[in-house]
């Protein structure tokens, strides 16, 4: 999907793309850093599809159950019981993504 | 003013506040980045006084510039460029917090 | 799903889950009273789910559905035409859930 | 401030204007827990101007102090910590006008 | 829906629905820039519902892809990249529109 | 302000503020529709400095008090009466405008 957008050609949508590979790469601050940051961000604006992202790459990156519930923590007191239903759903792609890891062992 | 507020002996504003002190402090995941995680969600939601709190914070626990503006850089980013009126009072307020411990040397 | 979060043991999201039982109970305002206070704030909020979840506690309460519409009517004035689409879908819901009534006597 | 902006004779900000009036009317649900509906939403939305104007009419419709108080542990719950600054203004507003209040008499 | 929505005879609710009517009327602005207007507010938002219900009158109106790509452009810039998910069923749906307009001639 | 955040030299900052630049540029759309565009996403968004940027910017286009109230209405419409308060203050903005021309001529 993000090629049809590219192919547009719009200046600045490709380097609002670009800019999101910039700001999430090892930095002053590591990148796994970030990516608790970009996930705690995305859960308190309630964007699933942004939580699921980030998630991701916090999973890739090695963060355990317990950090993850620990910035879901976070985000959940900021953003306020509006954020449980993504919560729910967090919880629940993050299991799968521990399932995905196992069965490629 | 939060005294005012517990005095009224509301159990679930009781509970939020002590909550605030639970989610920030060190677990699986240092207290340092739990700051950022903070910070960060604090701006992408536009709350000033959020965004003090949490970078007075970060700023006590030695974030050096560079990774303040980093964490500034993905708030920004995530959050669009209604956020810029934000992380001007934001980059004023860190340079106030940098003068006042120079001249607390 | 909520099993598997309480299941956690994360002291912060149990706590704002048990929260939310405290926050809705009887008190110096009637459960009714709040559920309608939820129910708004869900809709200016737009989170569907929670909309449902309070919607369900509306009915529960012997709510009209005269009265749902005024808590609609608020909650979309205040919040916007942004709010229609949640709007449409909660009509849906209270009518289902009339139904759900009338085949259960 | 509001004769300037109906004096420009906008259909629709002013239909907006008299809605306002209209929705918050004694009807099917009661005004007193009307203004409580907007005095949440206006919490969880983090609009100080608007919990200002709320809490004046909840104020004249009689609501007690733990009532109120009751209204904002709701809102805070849901809306998050985020909630907190706009909470305390909001607190110290009411205790101004209950100060009002005594000096009237 | 919005005949199940009239029929409840709720005032307020169905003046917020003729005042969408007449928003959108050409005026001191033509309809085509109200739209535009009305797709990007749908998009800093985040509302698939309106953006595509916008999207379908831009479309309409006759505004070219391109024209669509900077007002999309735009919304993402000053709404940040937690747009991103709704740019890119956006840009899908107008594709949609494309092909089925294609399929009409 | 912007030169000291400039001066940071962060690329994803500067970049973003380079962004902002090139979105509004005359292009597919011309300037002063995006300027409109840019006014009802402050708007809808809630960001009174925001808001009074662009309403500078439609301002020096040219844009009358006739059309400027109709892109107030379309977003008051959408981000509903929480959006009223930064109404107030961009109709008392605008009047100041209009003041510093007529001193200016």
């Amino acid at each position: 999907m993000n090629e049809k957008i590219l192919a547009q050609d719009n200046k600045v949508l490709k380097r609002i793309f670009n800019l999101d590979t910039n700001a999430f790469a090892e930095g002053h601050i590591d990148s796994k850093t970030k990516e608790m940051i970009g996930l705690a961000s995305s859960m308190v604006l309630r964007c699933d599809d942004c939580v699921k992202y980030h998630l991701g790459k916090c999973h890739e990156a090695g963060l355990t159950k317990e950090q993850v519930f620990e910035v879901f923590s976070i985000a959940t007191l900021i953003g306020g019981s509006i954020v449980i239903p993504h919560l729910r759903r967090a919880v629940d792609y993050f299991e799968e993504l521990d399932n995905q890891k196992l069965n490629n062992v």
